[in-house]
């Protein structure tokens, strides 16, 4: 059978996690990484594979899974899908979905390839089961709880406060939707916890949830890629009230977003051209093997 | 808006839910409703309702939910096919599944229509999480944990025993997806518990479980709707090991089918000729609205 040919845009975390599903899965070959400096500074785990500068450059890719920043997916997305590469990437600006799958639906179009935008776990795999949730119970409340997990977001604006070292954000679920942030940080020499809880208190990525800042002596002994989330639903089926659904999950958090990426570029081989969320998607589609064999074992 | 128009056929416990979700549901509306003895014994919540003896007698039917027994559903299916009438059901014998979407996929194609198949809540709502779940940690168990809640099919089998005036048969998690069964009975005069567990010991479909027979002075007094599932998965994610996904329910049992089941019917509108699993069609398409509106809010 003919494998899949995947090409990994970016090597960061998520890129390291998105090339070890990718090995792992038996329907798919890597053709090469792309990486701004190209084969620069390569780590000893990529011995032997192509690393390049250009999607360009690589032989008869079939998706590129694009592991960069979310605010570079747009531009990387529209130079594949002009070549008519398929791509896929785990964008995660929930309140810009709707505008980024617009523009690249016409990029897909034009280039007659696919696009799986927002393939990550939230917005992503999380976003399957809400909206299912959402059908099992159409009037009622659905309440999604991050955490405890490391926030890359809010890590990066806590250490650019005055007085931070380095700096680590925990989110903390609370229930019903309700989030509190733990800020570990390092201090600088004569600043106090009390003034970076003031710093962060005056920005808007803070100010509205409970926050305890607290001083560690090495932020890097902290860190952990786990994380979690919890959804709930409570609602009513037809006329019956009560019904109860939650979805948890204790995952490391960059591993399943690789391996998310990595399924989302398997279901991009099978759709029309087009931009497309998770949820436009059906789920086996995410799945390697033969059809029958699926329904008859996941059914 | 054109609504979708919608056949019941069949009116016991899950015709009663699917007509409840189904007028809940603002793009449809009710034809009316197949019943063996037509409009002859009509409930006082039927007044006002079509009743008929055969679909052939309702105009325009876009979509027929066969809330029939499971083993006629495969004759109703092929009725309405051969009509150019989408149908959906909750078949629900799990082994069969792949064989009957093959003969109705068939049937749907000459007939030019939908058919949505074994769409309840397992199989159904749960086979997506499950195949979902896999997806996230290709390797790795699933464990289904049914209940605790009433078992039909072994109720029905604890009632044709000898000594069994009455008998309900509730299925009880033990977890990694063993269950037990209380089986709680009415028992004849002259009979004893002992030898009510001995017969059921000795069919084989309770002969494989931990079994208990509790005699009560009425059945009816235990009767309750409820049921429950927990859905266990704990696998790899490319590499990464120990990835844990739960999802749960607690839920009144016919309302959630009827409620999958006026879903599906929606969702079968949307597709092209054949016959699907749920896991087969984008979850997106259970949900009434706006494409993008929906994105938005739930991605």
């Amino acid at each position: 059978m003919k494998k899949i040919r995947v090409a990994i845009v970016g090597y960061g975390n998520i890129g390291h996690y998105a090339l070890e599903a990718l090995l792992a899965s038996p329907d798919m070959e890597l053709v090469g990484i792309v990486r701004r400096n190209g084969a620069a500074d390569r780590p000893a785990e990529l011995a032997g594979i192509e690393i390049v500068k250009s999607i360009k450059e690589l032989k008869d890719v079939d998706v590129a899974i694009l592991a960069t920043p979310t605010r570079s997916v747009e531009e990387h997305a529209k130079e594949c899908l002009a070549l008519g590469i398929n791509t896929v990437d785990s964008f995660d600006i929930h309140t810009q979905i709707v505008q980024l799958r617009r523009s690249l639906d016409a990029a897909a179009k034009a280039g007659n390839a696919v696009s799986i935008i927002s393939a990550g776990w939230d917005p992503g795999s999380d976003s399957i089961v809400r909206t299912l949730m959402q059908s099992l119970a159409p009037k009622g409340l659905t309440w999604t709880n991050f955490g405890p997990g490391m926030s890359m977001g809010h890590s990066v604006v806590a250490r650019s406060k005055k007085g931070v070292k380095n700096a680590l954000s925990m989110t903390m679920p609370q229930g019903a939707g309700i989030h509190s942030r733990l800020v570990y940080v390092e201090l600088e020499e004569g600043f106090t916890a009390q003034q970076v809880y003031d710093e962060l208190k005056a920005d808007d990525y803070f100010a509205h949830d409970e926050l305890h800042v607290i001083p560690v002596a090495s932020v890097d002994d902290c860190r952990d890629m786990g994380h979690g989330v919890l959804l709930e639903r409570k609602g009513v089926s037809g006329k019956t009230q009560n019904q109860l659904f939650e979805f948890k999950m204790k995952i490391n958090n960059p591993a399943l977003t690789g391996q998310v990426l990595v399924n989302a570029a398997r279901a991009a081989m099978k759709q029309k051209p087009g931009c497309y969320t998770m949820v436009e998607i059906p789920v086996i589609d995410y799945l390697p093997g033969d059809r029958e064999e699926l329904i008859a074992h996941l059914v």
